[in-house]
Formats: structure tokens, C-alpha cells, sequence
């Protein structure tokens, strides 16, 4: 029969990356493209061991049970032990919700602040699946120029007096897909400047645990005063993506109104991997794991820098983050867009640049991760990239 | 500041029995409010063992990395073993999504097939949740009248012509909030009247493994020869409602659009839930299980209704289901809708009907759940709403 489906979806495809995932399938294949963590650092004994804990513990009927929506308890309790990091201060159990992933977050803020045909500003490049979420809202995403450390605050005004847009998406830290950081000063900047215009500014911060240089800057959130900001951070990166668990952060009133949104769409969050992510949080065991990380993910960062000063053209500029898992590069009077084809044949992959982009811009970009490739792939990999782009600059 | 919440959620509070959970949280009080399955049955010492097999084996790190949307691939592939058991046969990988839930099925499909304004139609009454999602969809939902077997189908015929819904939500066997259970020339005659008028149909199946009276009845998607039928089932109430995992089955053309869908709201299902899931289905542990389940159930619906016989009035007249979790039951000429409060006070819960009605109807009804309380609660129970409710009639 033929499907009549709905507006938001019907011309609606994969998401670039998640299309991508699938070809990565084969096992050859040297993948700077997901944002997969390192699969050594996964912890599966200490899952194992903890999970082992849970079930044989006073709890273990309660984590299989039904549980709230809001999440389980202790982890919405032991939230401050995370976000005191970022420099958050004033968390509550009535201002946490526990999250399917920070991707959840993205989708429950749209589904709660916008109607169909809103403005979203985004900086420009953005996360690809916060492009991706918001056409499934039919919104009006507009880009926003980026500067080097981030959103441009002139060009973010001048859109917010311009667009109303209802909300402002950004990722301050270690940007997807650019590895850019905001200075300090620029978050005060952005929360005073969107709290007086009262737009709504969703905060995700997957990465900044994933700090390898550099001084920790607090997280926009924590500049809040009128409580326009929603935080969202997930355990993606420092535990493991597979438990899809994570946090939103923002005033009560608006995470009883998440709430209501994430009754409808999945009842509560996976409690056992709530209650493994717990665990992990409050023993300490998290911060042990993420220093772990971070010696490997600056050495795998450094390789990378290296290859592509070794091996790629020089039209490549690129960046050189200080945590995170991506380097953004682009091509000088280069379109590489259409070229991805035929870079996959020589058994390589990244994300093609205008993936990030909502007006279809960058096709002369690319973003490369390098938290999963070995340090070997690393270099043979930007070693076929560098001959393959020379033979085109 | 003032929130402009979006118009899908401004006016939406939490769906009733989310709101029931909470108060349920104080240890004295008798609920047979949720579904909730036994907490005795819960398998707490196999998900300990089988998780330590699978963080122990050679798909350890595979579990805890990102995976893909459609699900995990065993899990998908073992799906013929529990979709064979309700005469659906032509089970292929590419029809089948894992989801996180139930619940998820329903708001996917309705995602997908439903703009704001179009109409849904719902056995009358039907399962709270789906009403509470298709408001956040900003549906029109119209109640068709329930026979003694479910839907009433030539009311349904009818509606169909004068609504031209998009879609039809259904529980065909041991109806959440009913028990009810369609014949199977019902199902047929709807599975061919949809055919016709081309509507989908969203077939929610938690329930029928659950079955410990009576035989098995064929799944209505076994009589889909069109392509308009999304089969949804969970393991909620057969392994553990916390894991959050279940299928959806449908055209391969509705399952790609369905991943989209969830792309964009979770990325995928807990992979570790997903991983134990797949063994417990594929030992036939499941199944093991499940026939522990059933004379536990069946005792403990008969005790209930040996409660509503012996403490109940005369007027109240009430389901006897062959499986499931609920008794509906009904008051001739008794609004209780109000006296839900004062209920609680005597420390007994049920689910008030009319939220179970898409118009407000169902004032003289309740929803009592018996899987979850002991047995003694049981009788107790019943006894306090006895009291109660003939102080009144």
C-alpha cells in the first residue's frame, strides 16, 4: 500500500552519521567518523561487577520494576557530584531529570519550547542530529556565525532582534563538530544577552569531562540567573554510549514539564543503566575512568595533528582542540562534498562538513574523530586521506 | 521568567497513573493501580548471570558502544521465536525495530503517521497512555464503542467513513484497561476493513503471552495482507519493565521511516537491555518464565475476584479476563470519579476509568490491577473499597 506519511517525516532520511555507522560495519573500513569512544576504555569488568552488585542487592526488584520518569533517585541526587565541575552550584533533585542520552535532552527541549515553524538559531557549523531532531519539529533553523572560540555574539544578537527565534542550541565546550571552546567571558555574554531577550538556550555538554589541556571554563548554565538555560550532559563518552543515560538540568518548572514529555515517549530512562551509572558516579569510579581517558585521547589527538601535518595538503587548515573528541578542517577553494564516495572506497571515512551545516554551507569542510581509530589506523588513515586530497587541491 | 511552552505540552500534565506512581511510593499502601508486573518474578539472578557472561564475552565492548538504530542485530533476529507464538510468520529483519517499549511503538507511529488536527480512533476505553501521546501530537482521538470481544466494528466502520482517521490504536488481547480479548473473526474483519479503507492500524500487544486460561488468538498483523498493520509487543511484562526494550513489526517501507523517527528521539535502545533481552528469548528462559508467571496471575486474579464478589456491591459489574493484569470494572448509576481521593485516604489505589476515555465518559468505572499486590492485599483491598463503595450506593 501506498504510506501516507506525516509532514515531519515523510522527506525526512538518516542522519549523515548514524547512515554512515552502517557502512563502518565492515571491518576493514578506518573510521574517523562516529563519536565513539575508545572501545579499550569501555568499562565491561566494571559493569559486570556492578551490575553483579545491583542484582544480588536490597534494590534489585526496584531497578527491574517500573520506576519514575523523573529517573532514579540516587542518580538524580548524585548529580551535583558531576555538575559542580562545570561550576553549577544550585542542584536539586526538582531540577534534574534523567535522560535516554544527551540526544533525548535535545528532542524533549524541541518538543517542549517549539511549535512547527520557529526560529531555532544554531551556531554554524552545528551537531548534526540537532539539525536532524529539529526538522522532525519542522523548524526554521537559522546558523549563526562562528567565530574561533565559538558563536559570534554581534551576528547571535543581531539574529535574536531579526528571527524571535524560541530557542538558541549550543555545544560551549569542545564543540561537535568543530572542537571549539567559548571563553568565559562569551558565556557571561550569551546568558546575560538571551536572558534579556527571554529566548530559551539549550546547553549540551557531552564532552567537557574530556578535557586533556587547558583550564576547566564553567559551563553557560552557570551563569544563569533567570533560568532560561537547560543544561544536558550525558554518559556517552565517559562511561559508555551503549547505557544511553544522562542528565537534563534546568529551573523545576521546566523539568516538570520535560517530565510530562518523557512520560509519552519512553516511561523512564533504562534503570539498570541508571543504577550502573550511579555507581559509577558515586564511588568515584567515573573520574578514575575519565582520567584515564583523557593521556589517550590527547596522545590519539596528537597523531592525528601529526598526520595531517605530514600528509595533507596544505590548503588544510584545521583545529586543534583541547578536549573532545573532534578536529574540524577545511579546504581552501576545495568542494569535497560530493568526493566522500569515493574516499570510502579507499576504505576511509569521516563526516563530510555540510552534514553540520542547516543552510547546506561547508562543502569544503570535513570533521575527522579520532577517539576510536588505533594510533596505526590513525596515521595510514590521514596517510590515504593526504594522498587522496593532494591529488585534487 | 514566564516559559512560552509549545502548544503540545503548555496545557498537558502528567498522564494518571505516572501521577499514582508517586503517591505509591509510601510503603503502607495496597495499589492495584499500575501494571506493574509481580515484583517475585522479577529476574533479578539471571540478569546478574547473564550480564556477567555477556560483559565477560567476545561482544563485551560491542555492547557498550553506540550500536545501531534498528537494534541489535540477535535481537532482531530472534524475533520469529516470540512473534511465531501469535501466528505471525513472515518475520524478516528488516520489519522489525527494537524499541524502548511499548510506549516507544506508539509514539513512533504516531510521529510518523499523524499531523496536528488528524484523527485517531480507540477502542472506548482504551489505554491511558496512548491518549496522553496523541495529545502531544495535538491529535483528534474518537472513541468507538466496545463490545463484550473489543471494538465494536460496525461503529468502527462508521467512524472510519466519517472521520477518515489516519490511524487506529488497539489492544486486541486482554485489553489494557479492559482485559477484553477479540475474537478472531473480529480481527479478521478489521485487519480487512482497514485493508480497504486504507487506515493504519497500530496493534499494541503487551499482554498476550500472559495467557492462563482459554487459547491462544492469532495476532490481528497475521491477517494484514496489505502492509497497514504495526505490530507492537514488549518485554515489560515478561522479563522486566525497568529494561525498557520491546518490538515493533511492520512493513520494512514503515520500519526504515520508524528508525528515522527514533534516530532523532534516542539514537537506540539501551544496548545492555537489549543484549540480556536476547538471551533470555533465545535460551527459551523467556518462555520458562513465563509459565511460572501464569499460575501466579491466574491465583491472583481469582483471588481478586473472589474479593469483588464476596466485599463488592451488588451494582458493580466487572471483566473476567482469561490473562493479563486487569479487571475493569463498572458502577450502574455511580459517578466514583470523585471519590478517587478519598480512596487513597484508606490506602488503597486504583486507576479512576474515565481517564481511559478519550471524552470524559467512564465516570462509573475503574481499573483494578492484580499482579502486583500480595495475595492478602488482595483480599484486604478489596475488602476497604467494599466497605467504601457500599456506604455509597
Amino acid at each position: 500500500m501506498e504510506y501516507n506519511f506525516s509532514d515531519r517525516l515523510k522527506n525526512l532520511g538518516g542522519n549523515a552519521i548514524r547512515e554512515i555507522f552502517k557502512l563502518l560495519a565492515q571491518p576493514d573500513m578506518i573510521s574517523f567518523a562516529g563519536g565513539l569512544p575508545a572501545t579499550d576504555l569501555l568499562p565491561c569488568e566494571d559493569v559486570a561487577r556492578i551490575t553483579d552488585g545491583i542484582m544480588h542487592g536490597a534494590n534489585a526488584a526496584k531497578i527491574l520494576q517500573y520506576g519514575e520518569t523523573e529517573g532514579y533517585r540516587p542518580l538524580r541526587e548524585a548529580a551535583p557530584l558531576l555538575l559542580s565541575r562545570v561550576g553549577i552550584q544550585d542542584v536539586t533533585v526538582d531540577k534534574t531529570l534523567i535522560i535516554s542520552g544527551g540526544q533525548q535532552g535535545i528532542d524533549l527541549t524541541l518538543k517542549l519550547f517549539t511549535n512547527k515553524g520557529d526560529v531555532m538559531l544554531v551556531e554554524s557549523p552545528t551537531y548534526l542530529a540537532a539539525l536532524h531532531i529539529a526538522k522532525t519539529y519542522e523548524l526554521n533553523v537559522i546558523g549563526v556565525k562562528s567565530d574561533d572560540d565559538g558563536l559570534n555574539v554581534e551576528d547571535l544578537e543581531r539574529k535574536i532582534i531579526e528571527y524571535k527565534p524560541k530557542l538558541i542550541y549550543v555545544v560551549p565546550t569542545f564543540s561537535n563538530p568543530t572542537g571549539k571552546t567559548m571563553r568565559v567571558e562569551k558565556r557571561k555574554a550569551i546568558a546575560e544577552l538571551t536572558a534579556k531577550y527571554g529566548v530559551i538556550v539549550l546547553e549540551d555538554d557531552p564532552y567537557s569531562e574530556l578535557r586533556f589541556e587547558g583550564d576547566v571554563v564553567p559551563a553557560m548554565k552557570s551563569f544563569d540567573v533567570v533560568g532560561n538555560i537547560i543544561y544536558v550532559t550525558s554518559f556517552s563518552k565517559t562511561v559508555s554510549p551503549g547505557l544511553r543515560t544522562g542528565y537534563a538540568f534546568a529551573a523545576s518548572e521546566i523539568i516538570k514539564k520535560l517530565t510530562v514529555g518523557k512520560q509519552a515517549v519512553d516511561v523512564h530512562t533504562c534503570a539498570l543503566s541508571q543504577a550502573v551509572i550511579t555507581e559509577f558516579l558515586t564511588s568515584g569510579l567515573l573520574f578514575k575512568n575519565i582520567e584515564k581517558a583523557k593521556p589517550l585521547y590527547k596522545a590519539k589527538k596528537d597523531a592525528m595533528i601529526d598526520g595531517i601535518d605530514k600528509y595533507m595538503p596544505e590548503a588544510f587548515r584545521h583545529t586543534n582542540p583541547q578536549g573532545g573528541l573532534f578536529i574540524w578542517g577545511e579546504f581552501e577553494n576545495l568542494d569535497v562534498a560530493d568526493l566522500f564516495p569515493e574516499v570510502c572506497k579507499r576504505k576511509v571515512a569521516y563526516v563530510s562538513g555540510e552534514s553540520f551545516f542547516a543552510d547546506g554551507a561547508g562543502r569544503n569542510t570535513i570533521r575527522l574523530n579520532y577517539s576510536n581509530a588505533t594510533f596505526e589506523q590513525i596515521d595510514r588513515g590521514m596517510k590515504i586521506l593526504g594522498d587522496f586530497f593532494k591529488e585534487r587541491v
